[in-house]
């Protein structure tokens, strides 16, 4: 089972370290990883991709709270939830292939970002399943190379997994 | 100055953790990072940001190198590279402003993921510079919550920071 980890962490030095630390000394495997900026420059959120039983995920939750950098932990719910990742796909054409890439492209509405003699790059912002599908219907031209964020989540709709909220003028 | 790493490395526990604490204990400032698959499953990939002078740059590059984990490191000029971030924005709504706020998304070719009475999630996945001038004109309206990946970049025409590279069938 794969569970979806919003973490609020202090944007100060080590705190990586330190959760992945906790991390790894348990044994519990990260699938993937994404740290960003929020809207306060002093907290940064994790989304973390984990996987294990309900127990493991319990042990998991227990010990992030337990952490002084971290400031709130919630479970996200895959389909109570947007969840999305972004991949920068970097595949070989020819003068033949060219066109057949850019309408599978097309159909999976990823944007066409570069292109060379021989390659062509292409951004798909998606869920995961739609990443790995598109790089399924580009396996056969060749992959050159390939770069993911890792899945970021937020549950739908009003409520969120925030410190203050900030208010309109 | 801010630079770009793009570190290949073997996926396996406390590997995360081992970059990380490298990070941490020589004080280099990671701004963000993302960790996501490659089309190898035993290969990782993780996009850096960190922010130093060339010196710093130098001695994150070698130690980066020294690691038993790490399979290749390159570093991306900005200018060479094709940069993307994605972020999840949910922002406040009142019947008046809401077709304003999908004014701006559509403006900034960003989509509309989510509606409830009171708030509207956009994502918007572009260059880091662009999510940003894109939450500055929603920050008036109320930011509920901001998820963003982190950083990936990938550097453009046909060269490749890949182990082997797939053959097209």
């Amino acid at each position: 089972m794969k569970s979806i980890l919003s973490v609020l962490v202090e944007n100060r030095a080590g705190v990586l370290s330190r959760i992945a630390g906790l991390f790894a000394r348990r044994g519990f495997n990260i699938d993937s990883l994404a740290v960003g900026a929020t809207d306060d420059p002093s907290v940064s959120r994790m989304t973390i991709i984990v996987d294990g039983d309900e127990r493991t995920m319990e042990q998991v939750f227990k010990q992030l709270n337990k952490q002084i950098d971290v400031i709130k932990v919630k479970t996200l719910e895959a389909s109570a939830s947007t969840r999305r990742e972004l991949a920068l796909i970097k595949v070989n054409i020819t003068n033949q292939t060219r066109s057949q890439i850019i309408d599978v492209a097309k159909i999976m509405k990823a944007d066409i970002v570069d292109l060379s003699h021989t390659t062509l790059t292409i951004e798909i912002a998606d869920r995961p399943e739609r990443v790995d599908l598109l790089l399924s219907l580009l396996a056969s031209y060749g992959i050159v190379e390939l770069v993911r964020t890792g899945m970021v989540a937020m549950q739908k709709g009003s409520e969120a997994i925030a410190i203050a909220v900030a208010k309109p003028d």
